[in-house]
């Protein structure tokens, strides 16, 4: 036998039905806390074209996308993300739906990672976007979403991390850098790496203050004082707008009872380039990962012909998993509750027994006695069915009654 | 703009909000018939070794697989069929786990068709495998699910076609083809291409007979009389143990009270060669196409390490709901409920209230009236809202009441 026919490639899964039965009961949930939030469902295209992702900036790198190349065809990728397939479905075939559009998602995405580092290629993910509202109200309804879900979920001490990429760039103003400079100094910052960063801004003429602020970005995060602190260190108006923006979007989920799930982080700086506001991340104490992220991205949808503020998230339906099964969430697959044992004689009333019993939503499974000559018993306590109902007749002096 | 930003690729399509609401709806539907059923489900990943579609047989032709090649790497390929990769589970993951053994699932698989075909390459399935029971009970229970299926999603006018693959191939060995010849032979008579079938049959020398049965094939097709015909017309011993299979077939479904589904169809030939005995097609009589096909494939575990007799069937969504839709069986997506207006003031209470209603299973969005200056009345009435609450104190001399 060809042993290639028992593995599975590298950085994807298979979900048994145990883990499968819970994939799908907290897709359920979170279906349904979009959908009662009034967010609607649209389902794209594993196949996009590669224009779709790309375009005055690259937003997702080209080296990280699965690209599919047909002889006199353009190239083609598998959708490596979902919000620009909806950005392009909203400046197309729902372009007459009149703002604010609120959409939702539960697709998987794909991304070339290198196997080494232990990433997934297939990730199955769920989210929203909230089109046409940019007033901080839309990002507190994304975040409140966000936590909905989570609490929905039965999710414990989790937070959600907001940050506002303006704060950043005002920064970057101030220090005079280049968007190359910026960028390279963006990843120290998101490495949380002192010591490069150090020497970074060594090379970098500039007051003494802003390289401090620099230097501390790191650490600026916290409860609501590090807004305070970040409101101090610099009087650079891109950065007062950003920090009077979260104050807003703080205020709108104070309002709405949800201030116990939040935090901030000024050093956030979030990887895909497209977000123009604020940014947040959410993660659980015992994960060392995130399990949701998102943001303000008003300048993508013009991109696609349609000029709308937006906030958005998208959350990892297998971290949520792992979150979950850490804090012993995720149910039993529940077995089947009836063994109906029949033989040929009676086959008609088994299956109508059967059929009445799953009429009420619950699990049966058929048994013939002419069949594989299982001894019901026995199965039914291998499979930890509680209820055998037998109907045959014949004398089946062979088991035990 | 580029104007690429705004195609998908062909083969490939977008679920908007009202049919990707049916969908989920048909989904869930199904999901349930599986689940009390006894069928538990599981996904695979999308990215499958090529090794699990080949073997002994070319089962789906490396012609209509999307390959992903990856330096240093084996061959993958977007999964075209999800038979085997359960097959595979069964061989390695649940190797332990006793037969029967039943699995669903509800996943895309991928082909590779030339566009001219107008054939779609992302292919929405849902299906369940029986493995571990060879008597006709299994072949029974898996067409009775099929059956059972359409009856809850309302679909009315539908058929399930009963074939054989025994029958054919007994004819193959009385005419003594060689499996390229027999091959030949198969397409021919799928096609339904009589004046070809017959020049082809004029090679061959055998007698007359033999020769206007397989004339006769592709119209040997109706109720339960055609099975009588078959079985007067040749004493091949293949031909009449699969003449009687069907007939125990027939008698489970019959107890099963699902005669009226049920039809039969000698020339019924899959091109999926991995058939041993019962074969199935489900159509309904409004659409130019099968909406289910399945069978028996008792040797295919074997290749994964396993030795079990199976039967499974899968069945397409999007040809469903096309089905459902011509038959008026498609509801539309439910309109939000109610519009919570508010004001900064007591935007609390506005968020408390609506979280009260979404807890109902109810659908509500927010709307501030501090925010994009959205008339709720109008907003109410483009979107069939019927509910508005409004919350705001201050005075809006701007809007009607």
């Amino acid at each position: 036998m060809n042993r290639w026919k028992q593995h599975i490639p590298q950085g994807v899964q298979d979900y048994l039905p145990g883990e499968c039965y819970n994939k799908r009961r907290i897709e359920q949930i979170i279906r349904k806390t979009f959908y009662t939030g009034g967010y609607d469902e649209i389902e794209s295209p594993v196949f996009e074209y590669y224009d779709v992702f790309t375009g005055d900036k690259e937003y997702i790198e080209q080296e990280n996308m699965f690209k599919i190349v047909e002889a006199g065809g353009r190239i083609q990728v598998l959708r490596p993300d979902i919000t620009m397939p909806i950005a392009r479905i909203v400046g197309t075939k729902l372009k007459s739906l009149e703002a604010p559009i609120r959409l939702s998602y539960l697709s998987n995405v794909y991304r070339y990672e290198e196997l080494q580092t232990g990433k997934q290629r297939e990730i199955a993910q769920a989210g929203i976007e909230l089109l046409g509202v940019g007033s901080p109200e839309g990002d507190g309804e994304v975040i409140a979403t966000a936590i909905q879900c989570f609490i929905n979920l039965g999710l414990e001490d989790f937070l959600i991390e907001i940050g506002q990429v303006e704060f950043f760039k005002g920064l970057v103003e101030d220090a005079g850098l280049n968007p190359e400079e910026a960028e390279q100094l963006r990843l120290l910052i998101e490495e949380k790496n002192q010591l490069m960063l150090e020497m970074f801004l060594k090379e970098f003429p500039m007051d003494k203050k802003l390289k401090g602020i620099l230097m501390d970005l790191p650490s600026m995060y916290g409860d609501v004082d590090v807004l305070e602190r970040g409101a101090e260190y610099t009087k650079n108006p891109r950065c007062q707008r950003a920090i009077a923006n979260i104050r807003q979007v703080h205020e709108v989920l104070k309002d709405y009872g949800l201030e116990e799930f939040i935090t901030f982080d000024l050093g956030m700086l979030h990887s895909l380039n497209y977000y123009t506001g604020i940014i947040f991340k959410g993660f659980t104490r015992d994960l060392g990962f995130t399990i949701c992220g998102g943001g303000r991205y008003d300048n993508l949808l013009s991109e696609f012909g349609r000029n709308l503020p937006a906030t958005g998230f998208a959350m990892g339906l297998k971290r949520l998993l792992m979150a979950l099964d850490r804090q012993g969430k995720l149910l039993d697959l529940p077995s089947v509750d009836t063994l109906v044992v029949f033989d040929t004689e009676n086959r008609r009333r088994g299956y109508q027994l059967a059929q009445k019993i799953r009429e009420e939503g619950r699990r049966v499974e058929l048994l013939s006695r002419d069949g594989e000559g299982i001894n019901p018993q026995e199965y039914a306590r291998i499979r930890n069915i509680s209820n055998i109902i037998d109907l045959s007749e014949k004398d089946r002096g062979d088991y035990k009654w």
